[in-house]
């Protein structure tokens, strides 16, 4: 079984990183850009079967060790 | 129009952050934790209208200056 991780900064959080990209796309000429905002992404494999108990498991994951709940949201995608 | 673009490493890349996430996991009790890659998540906002020529301009971004082609891959995902 994999899951996604989609981690993302919570709106209205600074991201000096996405601001970044913003600003050096525009200068490449990408004048269409009006915002950019950076995050992660984290493929995990496991060995559980059960979709439920892993959906638990990796929320678990998300809140000790992968995120930072006080500024960032995650979305889970799990798949066989 | 907002384009969401997954940057993931190619197979075969080594990704010490990955294995980092992967052995701190299992170090916190995740032994279904068999494996861990870890990827970049760009979200842009784009004031095109014309979903055909915005897919071409992200694609060229992302050859431009999103990803590095010589060892990642990529998904652009695009939603009015």
């Amino acid at each position: 079984m994999k899951a996604k991780i989609h981690v993302y900064l919570k709106p209205g959080v600074l991201d000096p990183q996405g601001t970044a990209v913003a600003n050096s796309l525009k200068t490449l000429g990408f004048e269409e850009v009006t915002g950019a905002r950076q995050g992660k992404l984290i493929e995990l494999d496991l060995s559980s079967v059960d979709a439920e108990e892993a959906s638990e498991r990796v929320k678990a994951m998300c809140d000790k060790l992968l995120t930072n709940p006080v500024i960032e949201n995650y979305d889970i995608e799990l798949s066989a």
